[in-house]
């Protein structure tokens, strides 16, 4: 508020309005890179924690062109990481997507693997955004640093928390993820990263990030940090505590429910699972109408209809899933009453689709057909779990679905049902085997 | 404020903070779009003016890449199309500058000549930002509209005053120019017109600004510039008395002064003027002490050590430049204490310059030679001030000056005293003949 009056001026003027304007900015970039733990002449303020992550790695990748034109990034990055890949690769670049485990994080090994002698940039996130896993960031970027390659690490998630570890080149994050204001990206470059600055530039931000600075967000995203980081040991013991009890007791109260991600290396604040025969955007409505605001992954919630990529390269379950962010402050009280919420609006939602009530006509037909073209998540799962009792151990079924979600719903649900998913045929087909 | 309580939240989530931040985004981009005259559909929001500016020219470029790669511009254009017109020559492209006349418009039939096979985009602000002179806008887009060019007008002086007239097709503004907060920005783009967004993308503002919104922001924006609209009338005509009265006032209170951009055609509350004999950036010092916060395009006041850009183009005196803006709201005691304090400013300013004691000496030589090499702006106007007498009529004195302003100072000072500017000659060497 104070910057609002304080900070409206430009800060490339010589009149005092301007001079105080430029001592605020110069402030704040300080106190940002304490906080991130760089020199302050490496740090620029951008309007996005989007922004900042297209500018890294442009910039990166143009200033590195004589090597070579290939960029790694993990299969589970912000999209704006990804979409910076697409970018690259619609210009005639190359890039390799390093896969990830079913907790979400990718292995050292598999990193350092994809790296090439023409990789000009490597992108990892400090820790991932739909799922809250950690990922091993200082080993990655000894590995980067051993071959020479500069790794840019995407700290949206994890900055409100605390410096990230290790050797990294560039680092990126944004203000509204730690409780900041929206507008404030951060892009800090190590000296003696070579960058070139894309596209049309201006003085502002050391040639980095062109337009008038947004003083008041920068001074209040920059105010935040600080005041967050000097919760943030206490409240990260107390959050945590907090997504434990939903990690734990959300699978008692819950059938069918699965929780993704790492179970130890996770954020404190964020933790996600997936419930079985449910819609995520009618349970995501369920829980809006009793006050809580949850976000999903499931492919009826997005413009796309497909699964999230996270879910996707994790392959776990994606139909009814549920991420829980906890603010910081979240009482115990919200969570009891999440908790407490949280399996009747699960057994409301399979209740519309009919999930509650298997069709229980028994066959002896040692393989069926079940027709779910058409048809979108959960129901051709539902389906599935409808009929499976209706072959003999032994027998299989065939899913036909042309929705994207069942390749990746359908061998989740043999894996929680403990049924022998046989493998995709063409129609898509889908062939399961009744093993129990 | 009421914002920042109620539009933090990510527009594209389902639950209601979400939805409640879409229903504002969407209110005030209907509401920005009435106040530009477009669709709400054909307008998006951007992080500033400076990058509608750019994300407009790109992205016209590049949807009519078949046609060609040629851009046209004034040569008075803001710095961000400017910058703009260079990435794309540094890309291989090739851009025009349309000169303007001393009063810094460009003529509606040299800028029709500039239109060719090849031209993929013609931009003209709708008002300069550094001498208020209004554009023929209107006349250039119907210019451009006769061959199939679409025209980009950057609004960004002009935008609180009132709609721009005639067929432009893209348009661009900047909220913190018409009292809104910085971070804002907007680019309308007409259906119709080709335009393919570059970079890496997203799914926010139709794929044509990237980035988490900044919603508060833009609501604030939207506000403020519906409430400027509401007193533009009846303020345009008090601002514009005040900036008459300065016209009008500062060239009979200070010797050597004078005042630039159209007497008519101008935007109300902007009045600059330059001073001879005059450091602008000890006369913005002295201002500021007494209180009142000035721009200036002397080059002084530069990094680059070089004189604005417009001023060049305009081929005005550049030394001891003042640019006065009056904020809405500014009142008439302030411009008349502005007017009461600016002559003793300048007199102070000439005095530490010793240029208020030219020097006496007469001399019969018929020709002199002043070498000001190594001096920077005003001094070699100064130094040629006070030896002009020293020749008699007919005579020639040669200025040897290796400092940027005096190739554009020198010929103004010349036609304010009368005197014939001869041409210059290398070294460099400015050669003026003494004619009263």
């Amino acid at each position: 508020m104070a910057s609002l009056d304080e900070g409206w001026a430009d800060p490339a003027r010589l009149y005092r309005e301007g001079r105080k304007a430029r001592l605020l900015l110069d402030a704040a970039r300080e106190a940002a890179a304490e906080a991130v733990g760089c020199r302050a002449d490496e740090l620029v303020f951008t309007s996005s924690g989007t922004r900042a992550v297209h500018t890294g790695i442009a910039g990166a990748l143009a200033g590195r062109r004589r090597v070579g034109r290939h960029l790694i990034v993990s299969a589970v990055e912000h999209s704006s990481v990804l979409h910076s890949a697409e970018a690259l690769v619609a210009e005639g670049g190359s890039s390799s997507e390093v896969p990830v485990d079913r907790t979400g994080a990718v292995s050292v090994a598999a990193y350092a693997d994809a790296l090439r002698s023409d990789t000009a940039l490597a992108c990892l996130q400090s820790a991932n955004h739909e799922v809250g896993t950690v990922q091993p960031v200082a080993e990655v970027a000894e590995a980067c640093r051993a071959v020479g390659v500069p790794l840019l690490v995407d700290t949206a998630q994890s900055l409100g928390w605390g410096p990230v570890e290790g050797a990294w080149s560039l680092l990126t994050a944004s203000a509204h993820k730690w409780g900041g204001p929206a507008g404030v990206g951060l892009l800090a470059v190590r000296k003696g990263v070579r960058f070139a600055a894309q596209g049309p530039v201006d003085e502002r931000e050391s040639g980095r990030s062109p337009g008038f600075e947004n003083i008041p967000a920068v001074v209040a995203a920059a105010a935040s940090l600080r005041a967050v980081r000097a919760e943030a040991a206490q409240e990260a013991l107390r959050l945590r505590e907090l997504t434990e009890r939903i990690r734990a007791r959300v699978p008692q109260s819950v059938p069918g429910v699965s929780v993704v991600g790492d179970p130890v290396r996770r954020l404190p604040g964020i933790v996600t699972f997936s419930c079985l025969y449910v819609d995520g955007e009618t349970l995501l409505h369920e829980l809006d109408r009793a006050g809580f605001s949850v976000s999903s992954g499931s492919s009826c919630t997005s413009s796309t209809l497909t699964p999230s990529h996270v879910l996707k390269a994790m392959g776990v379950l994606s139909e009814g899933n549920v991420r829980v962010s906890l603010p910081l402050g979240a009482t115990e009280e919200d969570v009891e009453r999440f908790l407490a919420v949280l399996p009747g609006a699960v057994e409301r939602v399979r209740e519309k689709l009919g999930a509650s009530a298997p069709a229980a006509v028994v066959k002896e037909e040692s393989s069926l057909i079940v027709d779910a073209l058409g048809k979108r998540c959960p129901i051709p799962v539902i389906e599935l779990a409808k009929v499976i009792g209706d072959v003999p151990v032994g027998g299989t079924v065939r899913v036909l679905s042309d929705d994207e979600a069942a390749r990746l719903d359908i061998p989740a649900w043999c894996e929680m049902r403990g049924q022998e998913y046989v493998g995709e045929e063409e129609g898509p087909a889908y062939v399961i085997r009744r093993t129990s």
